[in-house]
């Protein structure tokens, strides 16, 4: 660890694909893609580590076509560091489940209803078709409210499955993390911890968090599991990417945190800025020749006005989603190294402070939504 | 005039955003944004011009908005060559039509019903404030099949529209055009030329074409028009982006063509290539790891294989769309670029036989569709 202020760490994440430093945010290419970026726009915005869904790529194209291609990195031309889940939040999230049981879990296509099975061991060698820096173990994300008992045994079944992960795990440039779940359960959280450290991994997750609980539940739990976590080991919160969320997760010692939110949210014509998220639709907006955010390096910030840019929002046009999706990855890469000098500096927990507040002003004056 | 080759020729238009060597092909970008592409990307791709709609930017946003940034070029970051359109052939495709007289024509809008009116008057105004090089005149543009009288009246109000157009043309900085109609009546096409050049514009458009008639009809009437056209005036062919279209309209004369065709077809997951057009949602490309073209410089064939792109359209990815895009409009500018080497060379006709035939090849082999 190059730093510490407070549980926060400034570390450097090593890959094959290159080195990153930590916190870093992780953009979301679902499908083999960070909707509308090209790879040269990702190097531009900053990104360090890119995601791939490991439940979408199966699907389409399917790992078989990818592994032809030469893997994930070839296939898609992205050349820097690379993670891909296991597939098991989607398969929870987005598929009908038809049956769960030790052996693993059998569930219909988002996309066409096709019958499929995930096991462990699939979906390892799954991730090491796709050949990514960094794979998932295959885990149960249950829902925040789920009874106790559930959390219970979902929890040791993925503990299970996690060392089968491992088992059958040989892609030596390629590291695996494990997942600690538990729900809302401090007890359950503190046996996932034990039992996911105990087989031993690469780097170590916290998943089964921003799924429905409220922050304070979330920080709670977080904060509970983040600092127990081997030190010298990478640590992933699942699922994180509004700025405030981001700042907390970081304090609370989180080195990597992946969401779809930056781009969603371009997509629906929102933009994040240190004074808070704009909503670009906004009337206000059509006559503002200003940039969206004053000293931002970045394309959408640079060669145009919040006026046009609201205008291609406005119109559905193409170019609009891509170059706020191109700001909002933006941003979040920025936000991350700002956080990682101020943990170098040992002055985190107070530069947070005062970026928290002034997000949360635009709002609060009604200046911006 | 550089070069002509029979009736081909090589020339240069010059603009107070830059020369562009001509014949050329100038994508279209309706909103102010031609779909997906950035400025840097449009200038990488060898565009030379590109076109606005009137029409559109006169409803949303507004021109008083663009006025406000500056101007198109301004307000949308492209700063070389720009066209646009009065607005005519939109208010006659897209709207309902409540009045049309000699004063102008009464229409609802295409986006929220409400009604607006253009004139002669209001559309060169309109286009004065958006400040492209080159503005075009009112005119009508009658469905091919409307009945002689139609066409007969239509025309020679278009060309009183005209005059009024030119009369009120004010702004140095930007070229009006004149443009010649008449439908597939070889008598009224050449009345509406020399209405239209004796009333004298900076260059003329010839429009009323690619709208339901067969090819033949079109290349018929457009040779009985082009070649009659004051030499050393610019020539525009409104609508076409085919590429043995294209080759056609070049060899009678044209020097300036455009059409959303290869931006629409790139949404449609389809690729102009020498060899024909491919529509990669055809299966056999999953695996085809081959670039789209090889030899072409853009992004998409550089970067990229056959398969990855075929994957990104098959998924609806934003991506896709817009690397097909820069692609298809890549292949149009290096198409020109090519004609005009052969224009100079003097063998243009016999190239172009070749280049049609290569291009019809790939659909009658059954390895392209």
């Amino acid at each position: 660890m190059a730093a510490v202020s407070g549980e926060a760490r400034a570390g450097v994440l090593k890959t094959p694909h290159g080195e990153v430093e930590t916190p870093t945010f992780m953009p979301v290419g679902t499908r083999g893609s960070v909707r509308g970026l090209s790879p040269a726009e990702l190097r531009a915005a900053g990104a360090g580590v890119v995601l791939g869904n490991t439940y979408h790529l199966y699907l389409r194209p399917g790992t078989g076509v990818i592994r032809e291609a030469g893997g994930l990195h070839a296939f898609t031309g992205w050349d820097g560091p690379m993670l891909t889940d296991s597939g098991g939040y989607q398969v929870f999230s987005l598929s009908r489940i038809r049956r769960l049981s030790e052996e693993g879990v059998e569930f219909t296509s988002v996309y066409d209803g096709s019958v499929h099975s995930f096991t462990p061991e699939l979906v390892t060698k799954a991730q090491e078709e796709i050949g990514a820096d960094i794979a998932m173990v295959l885990d149960e994300c249950p829902p925040a409210d789920a009874p106790y008992d559930y959390h219970a045994d979902s929890m040791r079944r993925t503990a299970r499955w996690a060392a089968r992960c491992k088992a059958v795990h040989d892609r030596r440039d390629q590291a695996l993390f494990g997942i600690v779940q538990g729900g809302l359960f401090a007890d359950l959280r503190a046996e996932s911890l034990r039992r996911t450290v105990e087989t031993g991994f690469d780097g170590y997750a916290i998943g089964g968090l921003s799924v429905g609980e409220s922050r304070e539940e979330m920080l709670e739990v977080l904060g509970g599991v983040a600092p127990e976590l081997p030190e010298e080991k990478p640590r992933y919160f699942m699922g994180i990417g509004d700025p405030i969320g981001v700042l907390q997760v970081i304090a609370l010692g989180v080195d990597m945190f992946d969401c779809v939110l930056p781009t969603r949210l371009a997509r629906h014509g929102a933009a994040l800025t240190s004074r808070g998220k704009i909503n670009l639709k906004n009337a206000r907006y059509r006559t503002d020749f200003e940039p969206l955010e004053e000293g931002c390096p970045c394309e959408a910030c640079s060669g145009y006005s919040r006026a046009y840019l609201a205008h291609l929002v406005r119109e559905g046009e193409l170019l609009g989603a891509r170059l706020l999706s191109l700001h909002n990855v933006t941003f979040l890469g920025r936000l991350c190294s700002e956080a990682r000098q101020h943990i170098v500096c040992g002055d985190y927990e107070s530069w947070m402070s005062h970026r928290i507040e002034l997000y949360a002003s635009g709002e609060a004056r009604g200046v911006l939504e």
